[in-house]
């Protein structure tokens, strides 16, 4: 860390405060910009061909509507908002419909969105009957206070606010249950895998990160991992950037992945990038995620420790792209 | 955010990474601190002698219970520990028994620790069974992962573990009855008062932080403070400090208050004091709370922005204080 010091101080002298990296500076700066996950894990290269498509054609779906909204103007906070609910709905993803199953056979459902505008946020974790967590967590943060909330309490708030809820069984498919016949007969715990996130800065310059997962297959009732806690698996700051991660989730709580990464940008003064790679690489053990974020300039970081993660960046120049490797 | 920048880089030139402030640089580095809070919040200078005596001695007590451990040679999270044990027990805090009740008239409990030297960390919420929810969260931190669990499930882990389990009424005192009157007849929520926190440095120059909770008066079931929120009310690093909050959780959790302390620090190469001051008077709103911390060098600071917080510090140099305003 006292070696990360001393580079922050001279990154602040080559760069100067939240600068861009100096390559940055001759394109222009994308008056939008967004990424999005689907989680990131161990996908073997020779994954099944109609796996891998269905898996980039949901992705692909899903950054489409995102990025459709912040050409037309939308806010950056209701475009991770239908990004995630896209990704809720699609079975493949760990979030929604197609969450994984706890070790008692349910499924508990967390979600996180922040605004880095005003910093407002909200969370729920422990979800068992809202069909939208993102949309109960968006809820929360219009609500203000309070902003973060489990179980029982958390589901009296979404029928209060006419959200649309669902017998826990909703969020059942085959693929889960038979992972949780495979939890169950090892005994082991698994990483987490196909957790959903979006980040954006909208083209008045506003942040936005969501987060929805089912968490970890045969998890204990009661976990509570990353993606809800502010700060670890979402957050964002219009003064830094937006983040979204996705691994093991007691990693990011304990190394506060998503405002460390912020924290790199506006105290240290470090690119978005050169930030997810130290937090990712240096910080985290190998193989525990991935994170996804957008800086304040629009530039976007994909970083990940593992085989692969299901990502996607598509901005006001033309890009648009999904991947799962490389 | 961007003026901050400037004045953080002008810092690091003046003290280098993570130095303490200029004038500690002739006292001796203390071999162990300690810093405890009993709660920030509106307390009237002419409360009754009797109430303020014995919050003193309430604080007195935990605090030589932490500093004698600390002295004897126990580790920075031993002594957090014990100190938050004690002050569970006190019922003039907003912890354990004394806790205030929810707006159905229950108690959900809500706890954390942390140790800096491994960034390991335990955390509960909606705990209603547990005497001390501190030695819960202690459990999980030991048994990681899970690292964060609520409600049921954290409690099965407590039966599983041995701690002692309570009816939730063993946590009723009087005065927290009568402020849930008093909210029912109001309707309106309450400012945070008598979360309890401590944080250390022991003779190996380890940290530690803990921190414990009943809430606020009247919150909703299911509600979640920062407290239990690392990074938010509780965060432990080796590399920067140990800090404990105490005042509106919700705006600790959207500023993720104690890990922005330790950025400060870490990143930022600011003083303690001055990191603890920043985000207490100018990131936060007047009278949102204050927080404890303890840095990697032995420092101690104890900043608020409300009229009063009961705390208390210690350290090998003989500093033995309690305070409630000034």
């Amino acid at each position: 860390m006292r070696r990360l010091g001393l580079l922050v101080g001279l990154l602040i002298t080559v760069t100067a405060c939240g600068g861009a990296p100096q390559a940055q500076e001759t394109t222009p700066r994308p008056t939008w910009a967004m990424a999005i996950h689907g989680g990131a894990g161990t996908i073997p290269r020779d994954i099944d061909p109609e796996v891998r498509d269905a898996y980039v054609a949901g992705m692909t779906k899903a950054l489409h509507i995102g990025a459709d909204k912040l050409a037309a103007g939308s806010t950056a906070v209701d475009a991770v908002e239908a990004v995630i609910v896209e990704l809720e709905d699609n079975p493949l993803f760990n979030a929604g419909r197609g969450a994984v199953f706890t070790s008692d056979g349910r499924h508990e459902l967390d979600a996180a969105i922040m605004d880095g505008r005003t910093r407002a946020c909200g969370a729920v974790t422990g979800v068992t009957t809202v069909r939208h967590p993102i949309l109960l967590a968006r809820t929360l943060m219009e609500r203000f206070p309070p902003v973060f909330m489990a179980g029982a309490g958390a589901e009296a708030i979404a029928a209060e606010a006419g959200l649309e809820q669902v017998p826990n069984t909703f969020f059942d498919t085959p693929k889960r249950r038979q992972q949780l016949d495979e939890f169950l007969k090892r005994r082991a715990a698994t990483k987490g895998g196909g957790t959903v996130g979006a980040v954006a800065m909208d083209s008045a310059g506003n942040l936005a990160a969501a987060t929805s997962t089912g968490g970890l297959t045969g998890k204990l009732p009661g976990r509570i991992g990353d993606s809800p806690v502010i700060g670890a698996g979402t957050f964002a700051d219009n003064a830094s950037c937006a983040v979204s991660g996705t691994g093991t989730g007691e990693q990011y709580i304990r190394h506060t992945v998503a405002s460390s990464i912020a924290a790199l940008v506006r105290e240290g003064g470090m690119p978005l990038e050169a930030a997810a790679h130290h937090v990712i690489d240096d910080v985290l053990d190998p193989g525990d995620g991935g994170v996804i974020a957008v800086g304040h300039d629009g530039s976007v970081a994909m970083v990940f420790s593992t085989t692969g993660m299901y990502r996607g960046a598509a901005d006001s120049s033309g890009r648009f792209e999904v991947k799962i490797w490389e």
